[in-house]
């Protein structure tokens, strides 16, 4: 074994324990000009790497212009659009900020945050709310007044709840018991956000909340099926950031998409994103919508799949068939090659129909870029246009081009 | 095709059809001696077909001995065994009242008992509560406090809940839900037990229970994930009752246990058991127990299985394995064999590891006898002895002789 082989595996091991170590803990809701580092008056997060307004994919646009509205930046869209055609809106990655945003991923400075901690290494990441509309680029005043009553109604009582808990609320246990009962927590988060709901309710009554807040509020948790998805996020983002910039380490750290480029970036070559055009989806519509309406992959949910969750471990989820198609059998065959481009097993997240194997961690390039495996990811999809909630959901791999482009830098920087 | 046999095949497709009909709806949770019919004072319902007290098995014994003193008829083990033995308490099976139970299954008037109505056919069922002390045959003063608390406490402040939503709550959408969770309805009900409190937070709140009824009611139903069992059961005998009498129908429309014996009942036969001795558990123990201390086959629970649920649907709830043992693949194959035996497909429950196949319903006592495969059943295992909690969990198979004596009395009956 060359000693610069050694070396690269050591490193490698050494960030996937970390991974493996982490312990995410919710420990609180808060505005996210309040907490998220860098997040300064007129600028607007997104997700996926770096892109300019002029070269911003339809959905995100739209969501873009929401956030705009939704902080009276501008009263209008035409007026949203003048201000980011004008440059006087700052748009910069969440993944520059250790946020993380499903979908266009959008977050402004007065939109309530998830806050988690990971209390094995210290380090903070932040998610924002996951709905249906607005962050699939929908701008329409029904999607603002969805933000306003997450701002103003759901968001504090629920961290009214945090606060009355002291400590937070660990998600580590939520996640491993709902990957065994059949989320992937990516698309399909109807056991993590029951078990959420179930945590926050003693401890929400507790707060002494006014009745109107507590039923409105648990009303809203208990009948909405994606809602930890930006928990899950979070916990990912929070999970693997401890992992990067390991010195020769080829284990991918990010993968996040804008709907123009897919990016990746990888432990031992730091910031950098390594992109490709953001592929196509394959999946189901919605009823009124079809392929041709369909914007490209879109968000940073894809940290799903960068710590093994998600399309990772379909073979264990297969309720989400119905949602992005596919057969269980086709589910355990993405699973079974997923193992084939990591570098490890976790300890505590295991899935049953794997006969309990942990869910695979640590996305190698070397590997991809030699079995032309790409990680392969479900999600939802978006229109190509701005102004429409989600169309459908479905399939998408990784671009290979992003990894082969790492691959050769880490080869430079290496030798 | 003969005659005699399009009849038989009309009748079943009439059973299954019915039980696939089935509406089941929580409606309230009251005192059993005020809502299941022929429930008399100094009488305990106990799970299985009839058995008497010189034939009960330990378990069984300790669980009436507990009912004994939680009613308050004696003031010690020693003198409830007396009455007891003198025939001084009636002892009859839930199944002969509209009922059932797990594990041993007592019902005595005080209790207060799941009440569902199948609204597709009008008729109700009525089950116990869930614990893994007294229904195990454990009569200790802890055992019996956890019953004074379920009649005291939490019993009446769910049933607050369930009258403020006025209606009851629709038990279809959250089995069919939880199939698709990876639970199988019988051992594992996690995702049931959360849908449930999930459920029941809201109008337990709106019932304006006092504050810590509420908060100490929420917080048992939050950490108790086999909660929902007893409404999984209730739905169960519910849903499989209108199929019972149809003339020349092979379809079972029981399967009970009462540590002595197995038994069934058969749609065209009526309300005659067919038995044979109760099986040994093929199971994993807690810490302390060993396969010595395993008393036999128990309860009313196997109701699940009769419905096509628990291990007829193992191979999509593999959760349940590190409980019980086993692997995926084994599970698979399980849920494929009982395919063998049954009639028909469920079109609600449906399973999505099986390509979103319905759950099999309708054991044709005809099939069972042809191939020699019996139905397979996943149950927690009681001690021989009165006096102990749970101790393990496992695989058992349904006697074969049970079906065969079946089948020879439906020749008799029928040519």
């Amino acid at each position: 074994m060359s000693s610069i082989k050694q070396a690269i595996d050591a490193a490698n091991a050494q960030a996937v324990e970390r991974i493996i170590a982490a312990d995410p803990v919710l420990i609180d809701i808060l505005p996210a000009g309040e907490v998220i580092p860098g997040l300064e008056d007129r600028m607007v997060l997104h997700s996926g790497p770096p892109v300019t307004w002029d070269r911003m994919c339809g959905a995100q646009r739209g969501a873009v212009i929401g956030m705009v509205l939704f902080e009276g930046w501008a009263q209008d869209a035409a007026g949203a659009t003048r201000l980011l055609e004008r440059g006087e809106i700052r748009l910069e990655p969440n993944h520059h900020h250790q946020a993380v945003g499903p979908m266009a991923g959008t977050i402004s400075p007065s939109l309530p945050v998830f806050v988690v901690e990971n209390t094995a290494f210290g380090n903070h990441a932040f998610c924002r709310q996951v709905e249906r509309q607005q962050q699939f680029g929908d701008y329409s005043e029904g999607a603002i007044r969805g933000l306003q009553m997450w701002r103003d109604f759901w968001a504090p009582s629920i961290a009214a709840g945090l606060r009355q808990m002291g400590g937070g609320l660990g998600l580590k246990t939520i996640i491993a018991k709902a990957l065994q009962m059949g989320d992937e927590l990516h698309n399909r988060q109807v056991a993590a956000s029951s078990l959420f709901a179930n945590a926050m309710t003693v401890p929400m009554i507790k707060a002494g909340l006014p009745a109107d807040r507590l039923i409105g509020t648990l009303g809203y948790l208990a009948n909405h099926e994606v809602f930890f998805l930006s928990m899950a996020m979070a916990a990912a983002k929070v999970s693997v950031d401890p992992a990067s910039g390991i010195e020769r380490s080829t284990v991918v750290t990010a993968m996040a998409r804008n709907g123009t480029e897919f990016g990746i970036r990888v432990s031992g070559l730091g910031d950098e994103w390594f992109t490709a055009p953001a592929p196509r989806i394959e999946g189901l519509y919605f009823p009124g919508y079809k392929e041709e309406d369909a914007g490209l992959d879109m968000g940073d949910s894809a940290i799903a799949e960068t710590v093994g969750w998600g399309g990772f471990v379909l073979g264990g989820a297969p309720g989400i068939l119905n949602l992005i198609g596919g057969t269980p059998e086709q589910a355990m065959r993405y699973s079974a090659e997923m193992r084939e481009i990591t570098v490890a097993s976790h300890a505590v997240y295991r899935i049953p129909a794997f006969g309990f194997d942990g869910v695979p961690v640590g996305i190698d390039i070397r590997k991809v870029v030699r079995t032309g495996t790409t990680p392969i990811i479900d999600t939802a999809i978006a229109h190509k246009d701005p102004g429409h909630p989600m169309i459908g959901a479905g399939i998408v791999r990784a671009p290979l081009e992003c990894f082969e482009k790492a691959l050769g830098a880490f080869a430079s920087k290496y030798g």
